[in-house]
């Protein structure tokens, strides 16, 4: 006889984890097949919905209840003058979230979607908002180290940022339908990008963007410093908590676990751009089914997104050249989300309708 | 001294277009590049609130009435065997719409948008739908002539079906703040493929797509059909009437019609895919400045659509591979529109958020 360990917070939740059910898939396709257009002549709307029914184990899949979760961290690696707004900005458009006055305040109240803003790891503490019960509190640190001179954070900080998200899953996910991934950090597409060149295996260089907007010289320093913070760490790509450990971020640990939870309560998660799939990357590098719930919102102008969302095999619904993160291509694109359900649960078939169909 | 003869309905219509409000479009540039976010981090949303601003002549552009104006006709030409469905179904597809089981239903109900039928050129009469207020009858023939033979209609009859356009815009324009076109009508994408093929002067096989889902012989057989149809009647692509007349059909003149009435009344008017598109290129041609009114909606499985919207010079929204037509890209397309005036009308601005600017 063999005594078991019990299982960790994190392998209890991947053991809940199952890929999209086949039969509702094929149910969908079967009705969308019969309904009144020439053969799935709304293309991706057809496949969204498939893929809804699939989640969700439903032909009316539920998707009114819609929350956007904004996690929310600081990076060392801001130091480096890898971005052109000073690190106080995280704090800064935090209190412009709970006053309702940034862009995903309003794309979210357009789409119908809730806001929900955790800190997980900003370097402020919020703590009138805390005590206020504006945002929830989940820090597991204030801001990563700088990854230049070693992991941005420990082994066990990445294992607990990822619980984070998990927690925060469980704990909405009775009052939710569908979750949206939304972040805000200050510096935070450095650490996406290698993230990106960690699973791809691509060039830094074909991989990095202007971020908010860096020119030029700026551009060839963050390439540098992403390169450099790669060869001081040598993370794994094999080991999704490596790589976040040592070149992620708090919050894209959050949104690697606010997916890995979605999954388990088998919920669809839209995942926002950039940052919010190099989380994505994670959660499907610590368990690949969780992939069958992702709804990837939109390509962002950042080169490394395209990158990351081949190496998922996911082509994102909108291409709007957004590349403010925040969650707001994920509020947009929860539009098409209802749009897909109300072709799946409101048109007329063939025969309902009298139309004849086509001919052979 | 001189009589001057009194102006057409058509040329006093035209009088009335003025290009997009230049004062707006900067006034609503300056308060975009204020708002909390990085420069342009919205992209085509804040282009497309500019354009708002410019056609609306206001900085809280209204868009809250939406109206899908869904023109029908049929086509001569289905006689060769272009279309995979009868014409019936066009007839068919009418009493879908107005009993609500359509895709155009469901897309524009989940949009707030109402829908609007109008039989400019359908086979069938509506007789009932016409008694009981159900369709606007705006007939001016019973389908098109078979263009293979000859004219699909006369010059007189393209003049009237613009006319009915633009009067059904008139006639709604107190009630919408937005249009967007719609059709229906078997055999459509034929003559809009002859009407890309007048217009940009690529061959009708880069052009010809499957429309409804033609096999590869029926493929074949179209392209023919419209070689054929473009060798009869050699419509003149500088006389956007005379393409019309030629090649055209009774509903993609009312769309020229209600897209130039849109312009006349300086609303935007959001146009689908590639019929409607087909539709807008006649409109362009006649008055150009009633570009300043489109926004174009989505990029349509068909291969002329492209060329069309590169003739245009205008980037479609969304990329959803729909080829339903009906006017349901135009629905979804609403949503962004919405989200476009919420950015410009919602958002906080840096002062008033204390946020951070970007350093130089």
């Amino acid at each position: 006889m063999t005594t078991t360990e019990p299982l960790s917070f994190l392998d209890a939740t991947f053991r809940l984890i199952y890929p999209q059910d086949f039969a509702y898939r094929q149910q969908a396709e079967k009705r969308l097949n019969q309904l009144t257009m020439p053969h799935w002549a709304l293309g991706d709307l057809m496949d969204l919905a498939v893929d809804l029914a699939g989640m969700t184990r439903s032909m009316q899949p539920p998707v009114a209840r819609k929350k956007v979760v904004v996690m929310v961290g600081d990076h060392g690696v801001v130091a480096e003058g890898v971005s052109q707004y000073p690190a106080e900005v995280t704090t800064q458009m935090v209190h412009n979230f709970i006053r309702g006055g940034a862009g995903i305040n309003v794309l979210a109240a357009q789409a119908g979607a809730e806001v929900c803003v955790v800190d997980v790891g900003a370097r402020d503490d919020f703590a009138e908002l805390v005590r206020d019960g504006k945002i929830l509190a989940k820090k597991i640190g204030r801001g990563t180290a700088n990854m230049v001179y070693g992991p941005a954070m420990t082994r066990t900080h990445a294992v607990l940022a990822v619980e984070a998200g998990i927690e925060v899953a469980n704990s909405l996910a009775d009052g939710v339908d569908v979750f949206a991934t939304g972040e805000m950090g200050i510096g935070n597409t450095t650490p996406s990008t290698a993230i990106a060149a960690v699973f791809t295996g691509k060039k830094v260089a074909e991989l990095t963007g202007r971020g908010t907007g860096i020119d030029d010289v700026r551009l060839g320093n963050k390439i540098a410093v992403i390169e450099k913070a790669l060869d001081r760490n040598r993370p794994n790509a094999k080991d999704g908590l490596d790589v976040l450990a040592k070149v992620g971020g708090f919050e894209i640990g959050a949104i690697a676990g606010l997916i890995i939870g979605a999954a388990a309560h088998r919920k669809p998660v839209v995942v926002d751009g950039f940052i919010a799939t190099a989380g994505a990357m994670i959660a499907c590098s610590l368990e690949p089914f969780v992939r069958d719930y992702l709804l990837c919102a939109h390509r962002s102008a950042e080169p490394g997104h395209a990158a990351l969302l081949d190496k998922l095999q996911r082509r994102p619904l909108l291409d709007l050249n957004l590349r403010l993160g925040e969650g707001t291509g994920a509020a947009l694109a929860l539009h098409l989300v209802d749009a897909a359900v109300a072709i799946l649960t409101g048109m007329a078939t063939f025969a309902e309708a009298g139309v004849s169909q086509a001919q052979e």
